[in-house]
């Protein structure tokens, strides 16, 4: 082990090595996309009962972070939340192990055929999901991203690079360690498949990897995300803000309105599904805002908030919101509240201000709320619920490979099958096209099989 | 008509208009987006009949376009497979109209549940597919493609805005005002949704506006295709290079070999399911490889290939491909055949050298052509059939929005599935997240409906 940490040591160290890394995985992969369901499933029993066997050492490598890490926060240069974050106990050690566990219990998204079509006697054509190939992760001080990551990889038949935080470092390569012993335990796929590389500069060579890498998930801050979706001609899976709306519409059960509305902000507000902004119409607002104030300040929150609801909120300390201001993703307990005139005006103020994340309406209203969860340009549009369920756990996709505010692949919560593409398998018996054109064309039967 | 046109000159000819115009049509697309299919089919029909009235002028229109293009033909600066493909006949301008109207008779991709689940009581996720948005074609002297990508945008609910080639300027401007007074007539669409701007300009400027434009469709040569896939954050659906390869296995049959490689060359060589290079198993060479010559020669196919083909076509002219010319996408009467010595070599010949497009093997060996399909990692992988069957009409998709090299969003041949994504609808009655965690926790049910 400690020989085996040390080899891996002097090779990632070297920026140079990336591009060699990425292709050695992409070449593992091809072997790892073509393994039947239980040779993958096998694999992932394996790893996790080899990160069973490396605990002392992740766990103490992971102590070794902690410390470093403590350091920083005692001089201010690390939140207390990303501490926590990157802080691994047993037990949540244990819950990455379970987590790799379940993986093999997931459905395997690839190999399916998803259409199949007679095109002509003999002629037969096949739309079967495949795996993308390469993937690479990008995050920031989440130890459980990484077996997560790689399991839900190897589950899919995907080769992957990933890339941690400095912070996390240590805690990497050891989990890293392990995961490649599983590998070479197992034995049918080259532990190349799951590696790692380290050092700031080797994100900028990933992302160069065009072609090789097929696909970035980035897992950490706005910042990082806008960095690798302006810094690649990779695809992104990923969502850069969360700025989600809950409209409180006049027709709304106040109760549910305050119950929901405090959820969604208070319930994790770090998360990107967490509200920023509640608009309230302002036929409702005289008695919805004293109480979602009063709720919401029960909870420590700090109110922001349009002058309307400052006028109506004359007990409570309301800061002004600019108007340039109504994008902000707080990611803490702040809540921006707006009074508009109606269903069009939330509409228009989601539509300008938001992220086109998550957003919710809360109305007795059957015809507002259709309007609402039709017109919103949203992933994730929500009737009579809090913002915080838009979620794959939540959602039952099993597993969470991300959050994609871009429309075109994955939407939304992504589960394994944002890690799969499809492929065309046309199967002939020596047709030719010349046959299908022109004076005595055979025609195409197209039969859905 | 004529002030029309002239109006649309005046508007169009500034490029100041170009975001403006977009952030019409957009704005226009959020109705569209609304409308129930038969909305959408009344809508196409009236279009249809609008191009219908407008023949003479869009003819008279093109005949200008196509004087002009004569001159440049003249002179050596157009080829005359360009020229051919900007002149519309009768008969061609009818096509397109029926094209319209059969784009009535599809399948409406946007509106479907494509997943329900009941996630706990009165708590429902719906996924639903939605329109993209606003879509931007970008197309050189193809006077069919404005019609068939109005029509297919309408029908999934997208608006479009449409940049064409100067060569077939006056066409379009036409053949706009045709389809816009079709939509001016059903008057439920601002006929800003379908919309053109003019001049090269306007192109970077189009390619500027994400966030606004949701996907970009080129529609032209590789130069034009690489060029707007490396100068936009806009998602772009397209290819910029189709390097196919058919390869003849040792057990291949050498009649159905080489009636599907000649098919696959000279059946229509300047399009991008064309194959380039015919690979021929070391085993079956002597055999297939004059067999072939001949066929290709008879066709008018100039031969090109390595020196072991070179070796056993003594009695051809083959003219020597460089290692680094494998690459090469002629589009034109010409082949490239090399000798391999086996399956492997050929994966590997692909796999270096292809574009990812469309890939076939001839063979009568079961596990060999197995292999091929599963390992070759192309949009399109046929066993004993000519490439030239990866087509989106031929694939029985209706209609074909474009070919697609990227492994995300949409591969291969695209239909109108490709001009839709989806949203998730979460349906509650005033639940919160916090009664699902901690002790006492509410248990999600997760049952598919």
């Amino acid at each position: 082990m400690t020989t085996e940490v040390a080899e891996l040591r002097v090779s990632f160290d070297t920026v140079v090595d990336v591009e060699s890394l990425a292709l050695a995985a992409k070449h593992a992969g091809r072997k790892l996309a073509l393994l039947p369901t239980a040779g993958k499933d096998r694999t992932l029993l394996q790893i996790a009962e080899s990160l069973d066997r490396h605990a002392d050492q992740v766990l103490s490598a992971n102590a070794e972070d902690a410390a470093e890490a403590a350091k920083l926060v005692d001089r201010g240069d690390m939140s207390n939340a990303l501490y926590q974050r990157l802080l691994l106990t047993s037990e949540k050690y244990q819950g990455m192990i379970e987590g790799v566990r379940a993986v093999a219990r997931l459905d395997d998204p690839s190999g399916k055929v998803l259409a199949k079509t007679l095109l002509d006697d003999g002629l037969v054509l096949e739309k079967v999901s495949v795996p993308l190939g390469l993937l690479a992760i990008i995050f920031e001080a989440r130890p459980d991203a990484i077996t997560q990551i790689s399991s839900l990889a190897i589950k899919s038949g995907n080769a992957v690079i990933l890339k941690g935080g400095r912070e996390v470092e240590r805690t990497m390569r050891a989990v890293l360690a392990a995961i490649q012993d599983g590998l070479r335990e197992v034995g049918t796929i080259d532990s190349a498949a799951v590696t790692g590389v380290y050092g700031r500069a080797s994100v900028e060579e990933l992302l160069k990897l065009e072609g090789i890498i097929d696909l970035v998930i980035p897992r950490g801050s706005n910042a990082l995300v806008q960095h690798i979706q302006n810094h690649t001609n990779i695809p992104v899976l990923g969502h850069a803000d969360g700025v989600c709306h809950v409209y409180i519409d006049a027709a709304a059960d106040v109760d549910m309105a305050v119950a929901i509305a405090v959820d969604s902000k208070v319930q994790y507000p770090a998360v990107c599904n967490a509200v920023e902004t509640i608009l309230v119409h302002r036929d409702i607002a005289p008695v919805v805002l004293p109480a979602l104030a009063a709720a919401l300040e029960a909870k420590g929150v700090k109110l922001r908030g349009d002058t309307a609801t400052s006028e109506l909120l004359v007990r409570h300390t309301v800061e002004l919101v600019g108007e340039d201001e109504w994008h902000t993703e707080y990611g803490d307990l702040i809540a921006a509240l707006r009074v508009v005139d109606g269903l069009d005006a939330a509409l228009d103020h989601i539509e300008r201000h938001g992220s086109h994340h998550t957003d919710a309406i809360v109305t007795e209203d059957a015809a507002a709320a259709s309007r609402f969860l039709d017109e919103v340009d949203s992933a994730n549009v929500l009737h009579n619920c809090s913002t915080r369920f838009s979620d794959g756990f939540r959602y039952g996709f099993g597993s969470e490979v991300g959050v994609s505010t871009n429309k075109l692949h994955a939407r939304g919560p992504v589960g394994l099958e944002g890690l799969v593409t499809y492929k065309y398998r046309l199967l002939g018996s020596g047709q030719v096209v010349k046959d299908y054109v022109g004076k005595d064309a055979r025609t195409f039967k197209h039969e859905r099989l």
